[in-house]
């Protein structure tokens, strides 16, 4: 199994990129390792480094994109660029199963959807992180971002990848799905998310469970939760922030406090570590864009070399389950579903 | 200044409600109240305290309106309903200023919008609570449920009632309004955010300072953020899910942890405290319904005495400072400018 890493790609790149994917050849003897990106760059941090050569390919790119950049305009005109020639290294090579960058979201979210393709039969593509949950397990939140307008059938789309995902990911064995809504009962909802309930609720694919209230999405009463990539972007942001800013108080309030909250956090500094790691949204990995013809893992911008090892492994993981293959046969049946009904109607 | 008070809404009604209101006119002697519900409970609870009588009315209302029932089915057919007796003796008395409940919020909602009627020139009324930031300062989140599907105009009109709220509930001079969305650059969003964007740049009755990405929500950078309903809801609430789940997953670390983490804990008691009390986001009053003729304020369902009695007084500034006359005075300034605008293109 080849695995594609776009070594230019995050705030620590190539250094972190590079030792982070020859981590992954230790861990899995099976896992070979293609690194796009500037040889000039990658080839000092490899000489420092004890791996075996057989397992490692290198393609030269000699340019990068940027965050700031428009992701459309550079896919189209940086051809040279690390990400383009990732895309069509994973495209061309049969054996490359995945695809890991910790580069721009827009651009990879772009590239994937021009160069990769999307999957026959499914409407929109859309990006799926596991957020942490107190029972521990997990929920797959989709779409967090890739489509900010959407129609019912897209989500009914999130609903079907993202099931397959949580199976693959989470072991879940029937994901129950939960529709991102402002109240749990029924009729609640604005134009999209009613319609969407009604679709959803007549699938016969998902285990549809209802509507999710957006305090209830990390309680662990759901392994997936569907909506539009706009809402999905503020719950997922809010979360960030919410965390930060409690943890932010906490830490004020013992600076302000004197010896004795001093000393109990001290004590308390296993169970800080133990929660912050739990509240970590990448160290399992990174986000799964969902719906293009290969596994495309987008790491945090920050990762450094254990968030880039965990997302190798990951998109190895969803690779050898053929999760696009899952994917195509889901959406195919929730399609030939849905317009069966409509020719009843 | 008369307050009227919903006695029979919540889930502590009517004991924590007449309490809280009745320590109200301890900690004003210019606030008068008028007690609406069921005289058979209420003056029970009366005859236990000692209290000035002639600052007291008593409407009686022997019906009541629950969270389960429709809002507008509720509000048109329970005549006797605490609620709408509520709204007829706020819009019937003169110096009757403003309104507390902490019953159903659809139905106060739409009670107040058929009631006492929208402000002229106000597109949508708008719910909005004041969330704690990380500088103690507070952030007021417009709209956060009242209107799940939003035109730019009605942001816009968030943005104008919002302002004028903050200025009276945070002392923000030039409040920065912040629109809620999935980047900060000014391209992002969704169709509705990027039109929100192009109006509310070109506003001059507004200190818009540009995107709002929903981790900095709370950081204390915005003293308003603009939504729709249906979004502000999701931010709101995973908010609130966010700070539960990470105070949880202390408190089962301590509890799993042994001796020295319970020993820390016990030590940084008051940190915990204290943080849970700036996370309280009804500690200060309740949520206001801006844009309608008279200060509406829907306290949490779950509010105890003291939440009542911050309620009641921050209906009393509200009224004071003439908030229904500023909100319709700047709305009417807003849309003269805008349909100049659109009148010259």
């Amino acid at each position: 199994m080849k695995i594609v890493i776009d070594a230019m790609g995050g705030d620590n790149a190539p250094l972190e990129i590079v030792h982070g994917a020859l981590d992954a050849l230790v861990v899995d003897k099976d896992v070979k390792i293609i690194l796009v990106g500037d040889d000039d760059k990658i080839n000092p941090i490899l000489e420092q480094r004890n791996y075996d050569a057989s397992r490692v390919e290198i393609v030269d790119a000699k340019e990068e994109i940027s965050n700031e950049e428009s992701p459309t305009t550079a896919i189209k005109t940086k051809r040279e660029s690390s990400l383009v020639k990732s895309f069509e290294k994973l495209k061309s090579d049969e054996d490359a199963g995945g695809f890991v960058s910790a580069g721009s979201t827009g651009a990879v979210l772009v590239g994937a959807f021009m160069k990769v393709g999307r999957i026959k039969g499914v409407s929109r593509p859309a990006l799926a992180p596991v957020l942490p949950t107190l029972d521990g397990n997990g929920v797959v939140l989709c779409d967090c971002g890739a489509n900010v307008d959407c129609k019912p059938i897209n989500l009914l789309h999130f609903a079907v990848m993202a099931s397959s995902y949580a199976q693959s990911m989470l072991g879940a064995e029937r994901p129950r799905v939960g529709l991102l809504n402002n109240g749990a009962e029924a009729h609640k909802g604005n134009e999209l998310s009613k319609q969407a309930y009604e679709l959803l609720s007549n699938s016969d694919d998902i285990n549809f469970v209802g509507n999710c209230e957006a305090r209830d999405m990390l309680t662990g009463d759901f392994d997936v939760v569907v909506t539009d990539g706009f809402a999905g972007n503020i719950a997922l942001k809010t979360a960030e922030g919410t965390a930060n800013l409690l943890l932010k108080l906490i830490k004020r309030g013992v600076y302000a406090g004197g010896l004795k909250p001093k000393l109990g956090a001290a004590m308390l500094k296993p169970v800080f570590k133990d929660v912050k790691a739990k509240l970590d949204f990448n160290a399992q990995g990174g986000a799964c864009f969902l719906g293009v013809n290969k596994v495309i893992v987008k790491a945090h911008g920050a990762s450094a070399r254990g968030a880039i090892t965990a997302s190798i492994l990951q998109a190895r993981d969803l690779a050898k389950k053929n999760i696009c293959e899952r994917i195509r046969d889901g959406v195919m049946r929730a399609n030939s579903m849905t317009s069966a009904e409509a020719d009843e109607k």
